[in-house]
């Protein structure tokens, strides 16, 4: 029984099958831990694992591996280091789904990157952006000999043009990773942008190397620029319970676990999260929201709209929207 | 300059040109009004309507207009009712944009409709669900007469059967109305469903008659979905100040402005209003929230959802996905 026979309208067979070959990696706590300063208490975070365990999700991406004295111990909470001891503390000890930690270009060692015998990590996913990836390299080489399965996100890919995307392409495509996203940091794609890269992203990396995606939600697109992404051949899609991340967040594991609509995975354990989560948000305010869509459609990066966010009364948009079209034509005027 | 000048990593040209022709339907205060029982104050309305004409957006659909008795004029506010000396005061005298009103199947009398010539209403758009196309015709036949636009909103098209559609479509070929929308009021829909049933709609109804779409966001997918059926031809969408409409709401007006990237159109009046209705959404809370999302998925009507919003701690949403897909399952083997 497929998705259509919900939606009577619309014949049988429209739905590509190619939903039923998506991976899911979960990164609530890494990604939604930005909103928080990775504030989740262990309990969370145990019950978080086990639910995405149960719903059957392949990859929980638990929080960022950072160099010692990289980031304040106070600031931040557990998940902007994990430690070897805490993550095991609140992971299932008999679990289906892969565990990853985030490597950022510059804040992480590779040094403190343990054999993968010594870890209950699995997966090492490093964060780069473009100009950054022979550092990147270097630290997939060491993860990668240390045993573990490597995951490549080349950040803000919507501000390359398009031969850097290329010359990264190639050079990942020869770089032995096992895995690489394409990453909307500033969620500045619609569907035809997503497509496109899909494609471009597929064509250089070849068949040994899986290609995902990573997609923020400005203006409301992430979910929908999933969906052309499995359209369009994806290996696998991020997500986080009730969209939770910087800004206008990611792409909702619910609204993907309804979409796949395959028997791998068991959604309901998730809608008892985001009861949780929803109370989160009401809170911490990620979601649709203007200042975050503005910066969406300008295609930077969303610490202006974060800025307009923490304005007490209004965010004057009007304000906002004026000065970024104003930086665009400068800019604009100066490439000529 | 087009959009892609901001989306640096993909080459220009992407972009279809289709979204250069498309015609702005805002319906903020009629759809809107169903999270608050229209009781928007006249200066708030008056506002709206300066900075829609403002903005340049085409159609301002600023109510319903409904039979004296069939509501109660304590419980709803004056935009359940429409009547000519409240539309007169809150208009602009001098505008570019028509003004619509809307007219629910048996909640509106065909000798209510004055002539054109007396109101200041330009369009009248007739909300109808399959079954009652006969007494819908019936009132189009008479704002036709009286001197009116006439558009037409067949509704919660996703429950129809696919000759279901054929068969209002055929009927409303040949019935010289101006303007038919795509209704997606469940918000069941995906990008795939919107471009079959558009070009379906555009098939049938041929060059005489427009087409529009009118989409709910219980998915995320209501933006989506209008940029799919941007990208198919059709004429116009609706949409909504900050997506303020029932339940999950609707496309974004300012997302949607954003996208059309029209000299036409002005995006800044409207951001200015956004400040204002993001406020009214904090306590009326309509977006993106999971029991909208369950009845979006199980396309069926958001009352649902509505009600688990508001029980007081938590949406308990496993439980009522587990009831929906039980009353599914039990209608599957009921229709075999």
């Amino acid at each position: 029984m497929g998705l259509d026979y919900r939606v009577r309208c619309c014949p049988d067979g429209l739905v590509t099958d190619r939903r039923r070959r998506i991976r899911v990696l979960d990164c609530t706590i890494r990604d939604g831990g930005i909103c928080n300063d990775w504030h989740f208490d262990e309990d969370l975070v145990s019950r978080t694992a086990a639910a995405l365990d149960e719903a059957g999700v392949d990859y929980m991406e638990i929080g960022y591996r950072s160099r010692d004295g990289a980031f304040s111990r106070e600031k931040n909470g557990a998940w902007r280091f994990c430690d070897e001891a805490t993550l095991r503390r609140v992971l299932p000890e008999r679990r289906r789904m892969k565990v990853a930690v985030m490597l950022d270009v510059g804040k992480a060692d590779p040094e403190d990157i343990p054999a993968r015998g010594e870890s209950v990590i699995d997966v090492v996913r490093i964060a780069t952006y473009a100009h950054q990836l022979d550092e990147a390299l270097r630290l997939k080489d060491r993860a990668q000999s240390q045993g573990y399965e490597t995951f490549m996100n080349v950040m803000a890919v919507s501000t390359l043009d398009p031969h850097e995307v290329d010359a990264c392409l190639k050079r990942l495509a020869v770089s032995g990773v096992d895995n690489v996203a394409l990453v909307d940091s500033f969620g500045a794609l619609f569907p035809y942008h997503v497509r496109y890269l899909v494609r471009k992203y597929m064509n250089y990396l070849g068949e040994g190397i899986k290609v995902g995606v990573h997609l923020h939600n400005n203006q409301q697109q992430a979910f929908a620029n999933s969906i052309a992404a499995i359209d369009e051949g994806v290996d696998f899609v991020d997500a986080t319970v009730h969209g939770m991340g910087r800004g206008a967040g990611n792409c909702p594991l619910e609204l993907l676990l309804f979409y796949l609509d395959n028997p791998r995975y068991d959604v309901r354990p998730i809608l008892e999260l985001v009861d949780e989560y929803a109370t989160m948000r009401d809170e911490l305010r990620w979601g649709y929201h203007l200042p975050y869509a503005i910066t969406g459609f300008f295609n930077v990066h969303p610490r202006a709209g974060i800025e307009r966010m923490s304005r007490p009364e209004r965010y004057e948009c009007r304000d906002m929207y004026e000065k970024l079209s104003h930086r665009l034509d400068q800019e604009a005027k100066e490439a000529i």
